[in-house]
């Protein structure tokens, strides 16, 4: 089998026609995630290594976005790329219901950086189907329907394939009800009218408390929580906070789903990013940085209390490609990279050494810069119109920084008014001081403009 | 980068140990997809090659399931590997708002099969998630709400996570409600006590459309089918049933959704399987036969009609895998093998020729045969314990026919009392002579224990 090696494949060069064929071909074949279709005008991205991508001119970009921030090892790690390509030459696929040794060797690296007492693992394709099979094992297993999580959350976009199925598999999951939302902390913008983060974590806990009680203990099957909030806002719990939510899932008897598709694997500096915050979760989903992915893949790990719930019962989920040995194959290489290379402890050096002060210290300067807030290679610059109000900047202004950022060759995350600065965790001092640079200079361009 | 190309890996051989690690891993680690865990005794599966996979001690299985009826192309197809392994070394992953050459690529060979006014592909992971933005789709080009799906289906397993979600992106999608479920046709066992396949269909029709009269047209969005129900009986639509749908649909203004994750790309011997039955749909969902699985995919195909709704207005989905590099490039790869080595007509032939008269034969020699139905390499032989009352035979002769066929190595796929008789598309005239003395040789030793 030929490897096409040559240098238009592994390095940025010069393939205009490539790129303009790219993208005529998603202009008119394409649709789009989360879009108006009219108003696209996307990157053709050729390459990547690292910390960096190109597109189809040779123009190199430095990747702060890790893509979704899933590329936790970066572009195109060579032993990741090997195990996939040793794996299609073995055993491509193969149905779930077969036993297969690379699921069983990815499952096994995966628990063993989670929690004892936690030994089986639920393959899924990606981080929505993995909440989705979280809150029906929870559902399953306490006998319970309603499930609570924040107004502030992303946990995925599927929610009705199930109750459309007609035959017996609908019955058991058929919970097209039962979803309560409440506020979690977020000591910059509280809800709760709190003016420290000690207060913010004790009046949010009684918030939960309240809502619990509220809606009637005995019907609560969950609380679903991301460990720290995503796209929603870089949400560092404050001290205390997911201790305290523990403590009251154990009072009422409510399995706790920690959701850690973009926290987990390395993004918060740590295996987990609840391995940060004295906490254990009863089911753990994850996707993203679990292989980077290189390979669609997502799951749920199972405490071994929930998991003996379907020892002798039928566990009523699954999907055609749960424990995908390609993907299988990337988690195994992923995992034992990130070990060896010491790439989760490089993520919490960069944070806490070079990151973070970085950031911190362009806060100083740039009057825009309303909070600082972040741990890990998991960072969000929060921009106001004005530090006293915490009014966040306009939509054109953010529309504007995108353009500057782009034009320093530094491929950004945006949300809503926020920059997050979410780069590969193999990220180096040098690259971390080259985007800091280009921070600096968009925001003093777009200060100036206002 | 070395390619593990050893005779252990490219062809059946005796590993013993790595079979048994295998199955230690699994059964420690693993969480299996529609069990309950402490009964299940799976094969560890070593490695495959066509229409045949084998174990961890060289023994070799004829696939007649192609795992989860979605190995069309056969297993470890060169092309394909060759395309995965090329794909991963240029670039395994990207964020989906970037354009992709291999996205564009795979999208323009997906719709140069589709039909006319249908130009553009949104992608998933599977087909549970293609089903979900399907039916998203069809509520906000409609703005109503229910969806129409039969009984006897399947369409995947999720459904809460976008509930769960509390931002923004919950709200254009909290349609927790709204399913509605009829009878499809099924001369066999008729819920409209109709004596032929002609009255079974208009009296099918007729029940359609009275479930829509009283459910009200307006609040209608989408009626849901698969164009061959699949894992639920391989119930192939009598003549006029889908013409009859479509009128239906179009004369309440209802967007018709076909569900072509089983039945598509070769399985019914057509690139579609509505390319048999004289039926346009509105929106198109696949996944499996487009890459036969070789990595995690799946995706929805628009008409533009429906496409043009999100032109200017923002699409409310996505996931962070869509339009996957990895994925695509083997979608591009296994459409251009199946094409260029006849393999969609092959299986036509197969089925016509070869296959389906020879479970005619069979069901001449075997009264527990009460019916053959099919097409293509996607047949089902029902087997009942009376041929004049159709009683279906007892789970217990489902389980000694296992036993039977897998010890004749022969790897079967089995729904209640259903033998489902579906090899990849690639299958030769040899195999499928040497499957049908096998299911001959079972059956009989079944049949002699009664
Ligand atoms: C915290 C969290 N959960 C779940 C998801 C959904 O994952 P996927 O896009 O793979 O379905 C995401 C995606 O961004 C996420 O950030
Ligand atoms: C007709 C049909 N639709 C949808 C699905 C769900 O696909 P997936 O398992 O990839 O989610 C299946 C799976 O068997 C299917 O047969």
């Amino acid at each position: 089998m030929t490897q096409q090696t040559g240098t238009e494949q592994t390095g940025p060069s010069s393939r205009t026609a490539d790129g303009e064929l790219a993208l005529e071909l998603d202009r008119a074949h394409v649709f789009h995630s989360w879009s108006a279709q009219a108003t696209l005008a996307p990157l053709a991205v050729a390459g990547g290594l690292g910390c960096e991508v190109w597109d189809f001119d040779g123009t190199t970009y430095l990747d702060f976005s890790s893509q979704l921030v899933n590329v936790n090892i970066g572009h195109r790690h060579p032993a990741v790329v090997a195990a996939i390509q040793e794996q299609a030459d073995v055993l491509p696929t193969v149905a779930p219901a077969n036993a297969d040794l690379a699921r069983g060797l990815a499952a096994r690296a995966i628990v063993g950086h989670a929690p004892g007492g936690m030994s089986k693992v639920f393959f899924t394709n990606g981080g929505a189907d993995a909440n989705e099979n979280a809150l029906r094992m929870a559902r399953l297993h306490t006998g319970r329907d309603k499930v609570l999580s924040t107004y502030r959350s992303y946990h995925g976009n599927t929610g009705a394939a199930i109750v459309a199925t007609g035959d017996w598999r609908r019955i058991p999951n058929e919970y097209a009800r039962g979803h309560v939302h409440f506020f979690g902390p977020y000591p910059y913008r509280s809800e709760f009218w709190s003016t420290s983060a000690e207060q913010e974590t004790e009046r949010a806990l009684h918030h939960l408390e309240r809502v619990i009680q509220a809606e009637g203990p005995g019907s609560i099957a969950a609380i679903l929580l991301e460990t720290v909030v995503g796209t929603a806002g870089v949400l560092v719990p404050p001290p205390g906070y997911l201790p305290g939510v523990r403590e009251i899932a154990d009072r009422y008897g409510i399995v706790l789903v920690l959701d850690e598709v973009m926290a987990g694997f390395g993004r918060a500096g740590s295996w987990f990013a609840f391995d940060r915050f004295d906490v254990r979760p009863d089911l753990i989903t994850f996707a993203k940085g679990v292989n980077s992915g290189y390979v669609p893949v997502g799951g749920v790990i199972l405490s071994d209390e929930i998991a003996a719930t379907f020892d002798e019962r039928v566990f009523p989920g699954g999907l055609t490609y749960s424990g995908h040995p390609l993907a299988m194959a990337s988690i195994v290489a992923a995992l034992a990279a990130m070990e060896s290379e010491g790439i989760v402890a490089n993520a919490a050096r960069i944070g806490a050494e070079v990151l973070g002060p970085g950031l911190r210290d362009l806060a100083e300067r740039h009057p825009m810069i309303g909070e600082v807030r972040g741990l890990g290679v998991f960072w969000a610059l929060e921009l106001v119109a004005d530090r006293a109000t915490r009014e966040p900047v306009p939509a054109a202004v953010m529309g504007q920084l995108k353009s500057e950022l782009m034009a320093r060759r530094l491929l950004p995350f945006l949300a809503e008014n926020r920059i997050h600065v979410v780069p590969p965790c193999v990220v180096t001092d040098d690259e971390v001081g080259r985007a800091l640079a280009v921070y600096d200079e968009a925001l003093s361009v777009v200060e100036a403009g206002l």
